[in-house]
């Protein structure tokens, strides 16, 4: 089933192709083991190699084979053409081919175009302080880093949405094909629209080989593995070989013919409206593994196998015959044609990379923020609740922000920069109102039946954590605006998803070329506090902690008590950079507790003593009942009026926290309070009863370095829960009014009898609430239709 | 390419098949809707119905199908079947079928063969207190939480191996599958031997819809969906309608077809050791969404729509017509003639389900701990390093522990119930030795070159974290035992597995019928700090993080300093039950600390003092020097040296933690220190500098509850990192001995200027460091050689 490709290179451009190659390869393995001599003008010594040999080999030669010929269709069909390198270690590969076409040195001029510069871009690898063995956020064109496996067709998806002259080159490692992200990535294409977006063209470098194993793709007959990417809707070409020029040729042929392809389903695509989901091409191939590397070590196969994984020769200053063979491997590649004297590239081969903005390693959408524009945003004040008494009930938190996000997508409808991810849940997150102004956008089969569903839209919903997050990574990092809304439980499903990009928020913040990008935002609906119908699996509010060992400069957390504050919130998130905003809301009817005045003033500062719940004058209370989240807000307020209505004379604080991040000290986060700041909230020495909307453990370690941290109590999720109301999941977690009256009562001995009496009949209420659910399913009406009483 | 299958029932076993499934379908319903009038004895009022209406009907009619003609092969062939629900929320099918089978009641004998039964079984369902409406560990012969999407078919093939007699109907969701976990566990099929291990039959439900989106498989033509399940590597059938009758009789042609297919299999596999891998058969069954349930609703579809989800007839109580429509909907299953006066099932039809063990609700292999043997375990003493010096430097902690795996898997050879899982890191992390006893299952093709690869292996290697914490759960759940071994940054990717496999612990803990399980053992080696040619992509230690926040009975962590406390830590682990027990090791040559008979000790108390190390004699100290890791004891032990050589007037105690949870209060955590027990090793009030293995904050919330929190000092990572040497990623963090110098100076006043210039000392030796790894790209010697003279 292997085809034949034309032929299109002239002898010249095939050995202009072949050179360019070599010079390549050459660099990488002079990265992998030189830091002097780098241009081999005197015979290989020990004292030339480094003393650390790291670096992955393996992958690279059959990455340069693919850039240069990339870089060949760029100039053939002047292509706006991004690369994305998927493999874990094609770090040499991409660092070589961005230091060929001359965007390497026009970023770090002081890796110039010479001997020197040589000699510095080889020392830099794989070295303490230098730049990894796979591509990172230092290497310019780099959109996606090569450290975890899995998520780079995602991100090439997300990179081409609504950039329709884009075609983003991705290359698949077969390793990284057997990851769970990347298996179903290939649907992407299902959700590709081939008017308003760009192109994705997968290069599965099929080299057969992981660390120690074979790649399950290399061996499954060439007839299921052409079945598989004809079911996940992709034509399918194969090029498979290892003799250099006869590959260059074809390799070529292929592309033109890819290209044809590409161009006939884009213009079928604009003449033809109605026409169907169209099978793009996409490339298998198969090259050995180490490709020009030694074939044998110590007697070992090493091209070709797994072997060549990592550094092939291994120890040259204990084993002079691989000083002898790393010598003959480099000199294999002719660098002498190939570099003058100084070291600079010869020119005819520097006329084959593509010029300016066309070199992939310089292509704006590979460092977003150069493209990012601010969104039109509505004013968010327009659409809050009015407050109509304090705890009145309102429609959703999230419904209320659905008609917010609805209006930014419409104002930013011609700019197409904005969309919204979701694995199938913005119905179900009552983000409802998204869908007056725009549709899911799908471009598999249709029924007559089917609603929201069309061509073109905002929304992207794939029943994939992933996959959404992927995508709207690649949509950030090439300058655009989303935000994506998940169930609380599952969003750990992106726990390294989501590290992997705070890192790389963190490193690229650090590097004065990369711009900053719109932020990631993260809507967690559908949270651990409701409960009805899903139970104990849909329970884990610990996203939160796991973002906030990140770096304190990229992540930020929210918790908005209410609709006003949650619209609040999120225009901040909107409009913010280069964090990941994580925000936690609910979405159904509950209460509303602030003006729109108000809520700007509370979200404003993130933190604050809500007065009118509080009867301690701005003076010293008794206790301070803290809360954070919309149901320990709840919780909170309602016990607050049990004890004032029951001890009218205790001195009562409320506060409430909307930025978590204000209780970590100044030192630690830029959010974070001054002790002065925290103290006068807090106190010095009165009991903090602090409900807390996740694990309370997360409270403590946020502020275990606080005056009073030894009197804050805190409740929280502690993994208690089942099936049940919503009042009775605070109560198997203890955070409901009746058990954090008792905390109270507990805390303040003076309150001596009267307290003692107090504590029994909130027993009592648990009790009579426990017996009451059990017989009817729902909870008691006093809990149900409480109303706060200000 | 509807193929027809044979139409093997007689008329009358037709319709008994077909009141079996009408009767699995009220009873569905039923458990939506009713708490009374469980048999309709008479009219449907408002108050037969549950004032909650919750649960899930979409899902459910279509696995009734499945579960009953299951039924039917399994008596037919005798098979020894188990039963997987993977779509999300098909509780009230598997609940109906045990309940008719007769296991329900078994297990719950309250929930009886008669009207109060079905009562109860109704009401219980989506009931505060009660079932949720996924497939859940209360069901019995589920093994598999429907709660989560994607882990169905890798918990599959984990049941079958090793269970060559057994075969798992895996029912997977259109939606389901389109989570990464899923699409990539089609491949699984390449490493399952058809001679040693069972049979996996999925069966694929395209019921078309998810919440409120169709499904991509349901979207895509089907020469798509037959080229993906070939490409795969599977024999695809398709069974395509609604006519329940037609579909009865093709549904039971096609099972004969697969069960023929599957013992051709079986057969060729044993008669030909040298066969291929076989082409699997596999089930993709497309049937309405909602199948036999309201067609419209309020003039929309809903059967053969998302509208079928959740609950068709959402409010009876408020819709007098949907109160009719509910009782049609009911009385169309006919149960006046399924079951008799006292609501029990009709005898001819309780005779079509399996007997005892047979059924797939009484299945002991869904109950794994019934199963469960102890593992034949060498002295792991014996495979101890003889410590000759204090700081002797090993070959590598998991190296060493690799022999006692290996060993642990021959001893075990016969019963074939212990395998290794991991992403292709088995040698990456040193565990070699394993394959001199054993090989990676492999059935897809092999080459001369390859090594390690067999037909038949104890180790499993797939380069998706997913399938493997998949397999293994499938395998500890079906009662085996097992170990994963994976990079310590990327066990992140099962983040949300191990959440799942963690409260099915908790909930089947406290199930009295339910037997305890193998622990589910995580090793994680290639650790955070030492990254010399990997990078900040590969520094993430904050599973532990995510571990302690679940329920402590059932989760431990281990940070054993060197070899022979792996081995001692790993021999318990294998041993325990019930658990997830996270083992964090270094795979480098590094210092060893403890004799054998003092890591006996060491393990067994899980922290204690280092007299050794420390010069307080059991007395006051003047500084406890805390530590918890392999590098952090390193670090550690290194600044102590410096301490006592510069300071030797200056008490010091060293305490060495390999149980992490010592550390918490013991009303936290069952392994927890008492306060006095945390005081005599901590004091009260002197100062602790404490170097852990992860991020600091974790030390800070197991100990803010204690006498000395104030006092205890953190090092740990915070995010600094790149690659570099293994004592520079300590520098970065400011957890190397220098800086451990510096902080214990710090705390000490009464060291004065002998203080200060030591202090200064210390921050010359930071700059000299780092002056010398930059120019040479390692260590400086006195570092890389440094070793302890106690």
């Amino acid at each position: 089933m292997i085809e034949q490709y034309s032929n299109p290179l002239s002898p010249e451009a095939l050995q202009q192709i072949d050179a360019y190659w070599r010079a390549s390869n050459y660099l990488s393995v002079g990265q992998i083991y030189l830091h002097d001599n780098p241009l081999l003008k005197e015979p290989l010594k020990i004292e030339h190699i480094k003393r650390m040999l790291l670096g992955h080999w393996g992958t690279t030669p059959g990455q340069n084979f693919i850039y240069v010929h990339l870089n060949r269709i760029i100039k053939q069909y002047d292509l706006d053409m991004l690369y994305i390198s998927g493999p874990g270690h094609g770090g040499p590969a991409m660092v070589s081919q961005t230091y060929l076409e001359g965007t390497y040195s026009e970023v770090y001029p002081t890796i110039g175009q010479d001997e020197a510069g040589l000699k510095r871009l080889f020392t830099q690898f794989s070295f303490p302080g230098g730049i990894p063995s796979h591509v990172s956020p230092e290497c310019p064109g780099s959109m996606h880093e090569g450290g975890e496996l899995g998520y780079s067709l995602s991100h090439a998806f997300g990179a081409v949405f609504d950039n329709p002259g884009l075609v983003v080159a991705c290359v698949v490692g077969d390793g990284e094909a057997e990851t769970g992200p990347l298996a179903t990535a290939w649907h992407s294409n299902k959700f590709l629209n081939p008017v308003n977006d760009g192109v994705v063209l997968p290069i599965l470098h099929l080299n057969g080989y992981k660390i120690a194993n074979p790649t399950v793709l290399a061996r499954i007959p060439e007839k299921e593995l052409f079945a598989l990417f004809e079911g996940y809707g992709w034509k399918p070409y194969l090029l498979a070989g290892d003799d250099p020029l006869t590959m260059h040729q074809q390799m070529a042929g292929l592309l033109d013919t890819v290209v044809a392809d590409i161009k006939a389903i884009k213009k079928q695509a604009t003449d033809d409206a109605t026409a169907a989901r169209p099978c793009w091409p996409m490339i298998i191939l198969k090259t050995p593994k180490g490709w020009t590397g030694p074939k044998f070590v110590d007697g070992l196969p090493v091209e070709g196998s797994f072997r060549s994984h990592q550094v092939p020769l291994s120890d040259p200053s204990q084993h002079p015959e691989h000083l002898t063979q790393l010598e003959e491997w480099l000199r294999s590649y002719r660098p002498q044609e190939l570099f003058d004297e100084t070291g600079r590239l010869q020119p005819q081969l520097q006329a084959l990379a593509p010029e300016k903005e066309k070199r992939m390693g310089a292509n704006p959408h590979s460092n977003g923020g150069l493209l990012l524009q601010d969104l039109r945003m509505p004013d968010f004040r327009e659409y809050g609740l009015k407050l109509d008494g304090r705890g009145m009930k309102g429609p959703g938190d999230t419904l209320v922000l659905g008609k917010f996000i609805r209006d930014v997508i419409h104002l930013n409808r011609d700019k197409k920069n904005f969309r919204l991810f979701g694995p199938d849940e913005t119905l179900s997150n009552k983000l409802d109102a998204v869908f007056e102004t725009t549709n899911r956008q799908w471009m598999a089969e249709t029924i007559d039946t089917d609603v929201f569903l069309k061509k073109e839209g905002r929304v992207m919903e794939m029943l994939s954590e992933h996959q959404c997050e992927g995508w709207l990574e690649g949509y950030l990092l090439t300058g655009r605006h989303g935000l994506f809304n998940c169930y609380e439980a599952f969003i750990h499903i992106i726990d390294s998803m989501f590290n992997q990009h705070a890192k790389w928020l963190k490193v690229t913040a650090g590097l004065p070329w990369r711009r900053k990008l719109a932020s990631l935002n993260i809507l967690l609906a559908s949270h651990v506090w409701r409960q009805d119908h899903n139970g104990f699996t849909h329970q884990d509010p610990g996203f939160l902690d796991h973002v906030v060992n990140k770096k304190a400069s990229v992540v930020r957390v929210y918790l908005p008590p209410d609709a006003n504050c949650l619209l609040s919130v999120m225009d901040h998130c909107l409009k913010s950079r280069h964090y990941v905003n994580v925000v936690v809301a609910g979405k159904h009817p509950s209460p509303q507790w602030l003006s729109m005045d108000e809520t700007v003033i509370h979200c404003t500062k993130g933190i604050g003593i809500w007065e009118w719940a509080s009867n301690d004058a701005c003076q010293d209370p008794d206790v301070v009942m803290a809360c954070a989240g919309d149901v320990p807000t709840l919780e909170t307020l309602a016990a607050v009026s049990i004890l004032r209505e029951r001890l009218p004379e205790l001195k009562i604080r409320v506060v409430n926290v909307v930025d978590l991040m204000k209780l970590q000290p100044e030192s630690e986060h830029p959010h974070g309070l001054s002790d002065t700041d925290f103290d006068a909230l807090f106190t010095k020495d009165k009991p903090v009863i602090f409900a807390f909307h996740a694990y309370p453990w997360l409270i403590h370690r946020l502020t275990y370095r606080r005056t009073n941290h030894n009197n804050i109590h805190v409740r929280g999720y502690k993994e208690e829960g089942t099936i049940t109301t919503p009042f009775d999941m605070t109560v198997l977690n203890e955070m409901d009014r009746f058990s954090l009256v008792q905390d109270v009562v507990d805390r303040l001995p003076q309150l001596g009898n009267t307290g003692a009496y107090l504590k029994q009949e909130m027993k009592d209420k648990l009790i009579t609430h426990r017996n009451y659910i059990r017989a009817n399913g729902i909870d008691m009406p006093e809990v149900r239709d409480w109303k706060w009483k200000g």
